[in-house]
């Protein structure tokens, strides 16, 4: 089982790294930068998580496997950034694993830290997309974690499943199971069906930049 | 006291959480993009100051209300947009409020982990600023915090008074609320009359892109 | 020698500071804005790196010069800005210095915290780059350090001659001055000749904005 969830996590690292790195090749980042915002896109959400509760040195930072991850992802997507960008539907299907299994494991490490169940989901949400802000800022760009097709949702609704699950005292294990699926599911839906959630009706036209509203 | 504090503390997170709630409308966010932007309005600054000193796991983490009153927060500005827009006179005295709070309140949190007090000050307005820089950087914008009317000013003011007060050994009590009616004073009357520091001049033209100067 | 380090890492401090400052005068940030851009100029590189590895409170905030430095120098730069501009070429060296001593003293840092050598080196480049990339994305715009001539090259190559030279047990100075003067070197020559990273070649046309990709 734990053997499992390494594994997952491991792919759920290379995933997000892909994408971070792929979004730097076509800003025309150096192989460097291309490497870095990987990195960051990999492994930010986790580590705003652990700075968060305090379990510090973070995890990304004592595991090599991670930065080793994340410079094969980097070299591949430098190297081969046409084919990728052909092969987007697996690519995604890799991203909502990794989103259903950053969410259901950054709960539970929030849980095990005494965080209260509302915030511990709300903490796992941010596992799962903190990478994609990351990536998405550090390229000067409003984050599409927070626009895409019930990203955000899927993870908080796959946190919630294992913050509820504890709060009720039930067994762990088909709790993360369960919150997982629901995560992946909802996400894959979402992206088959074309899925949003409502956007807020406004005044006057869409589009210009907000005046100061502080 | 301690009730007043708790009450401004949890109006100033609304506050704030209602100026992150609107940009994000106005960025047309879906539904969870608004509560995610609406959130770190309200809580980056004082859970970045928490990371700081290592106060953690954040306070903003342990107490139910503060995503609470985000929720709240997010889904009214989501429902009622254009009404909040029409308020903005009274959204803009309760927003000084929170800043004067917010700036006293972690100037006072900073000394008591044994900050000195030149740095207390700083985190103090950080505190108080932090949570609209956040807001700005995740929708991609030059934070406005670093440019409004004696904004960080007004936040360093209300800080630096709770700090050398308790450099000087004085009471804390009435330094705070010396402090917090400096900011707001300052923030309310900078808004009135129009007041701005100065800008630099310049050798060349203004607007062009910064070329690289590293 | 520990004043020697001192000295260089405060004119580290001095010329980060000023990188900021002078890219906040030229976004027509305000006095205080443009104090707020060089201090999170100077000092996010090593407040990153301390909070990663549990080193709170941070060290940017229990020293005054700190602090004290990024005053200056954002008010000589908001006084003298068309001075500085001219004086490109010394500021460039003076941030390869710095680079190279925020590089070479973030690596040894996060090596006494218990940090591997792989990820020390990660780190190190980060305490280097990092203070680059807070100023640019606060000013919203792609982070400079990640294209410029192997600017994050350089660090990190400073950074993994102190983590290898640990690893082999070698005496820590000869290596830290080694570290140092390779990151310097390398990046005055970029800079001299101009060596960039390759860039990746992609499919589509140049410059198109990045569509969904996650």
């Amino acid at each position: 089982m734990e053997f499992l969830v390494l594994v997952l996590d491991l792919i759920g690292t290379f995933v997000f790294a892909l994408s971070g790195a792929m979004l730097g090749v076509r800003r025309r980042l150096d192989l460097f930068g291309v490497l870095v915002v990987a990195f960051a896109a990999a492994t930010a959400g986790g580590m705003t998580r652990d700075v968060l509760i305090g379990a510090t040195p973070v995890a990304a930072l004592s595991d090599w496997r991670y930065p080793a991850i994340t410079l094969a992802a980097g070299v591949i997507s430098f190297a081969w950034a046409p084919l990728i960008e052909r092969l987007q539907q697996p690519v995604r299907m890799f991203d909502a694993m990794g989103l259903a299994l950053f969410a259901v494991a950054g709960t539970q490490k929030a849980l095990d830290f005494g965080v209260p169940p509302p915030m511990a989901a709300g903490l796992g949400m941010l596992t799962g997309i903190g990478g994609g802000i990351a990536r998405d800022v550090l390229l000067a760009q409003v984050p599409l974690v927070l626009r895409a097709e019930l990203y955000a949702v899927a993870a908080f609704a796959g946190a919630a499943v294992v913050a509820v699950g504890h709060w009720l005292q039930w067994p762990p294990m088909p709790c993360a199971i369960a919150g997982a699926l629901l995560c992946f599911g909802l996400r894959m839906m979402a992206l088959r069906f074309g899925w949003h959630l409502p956007v807020a009706l406004q005044s006057g036209g869409d589009g210009e930049p907000p005046d100061a509203m502080r």
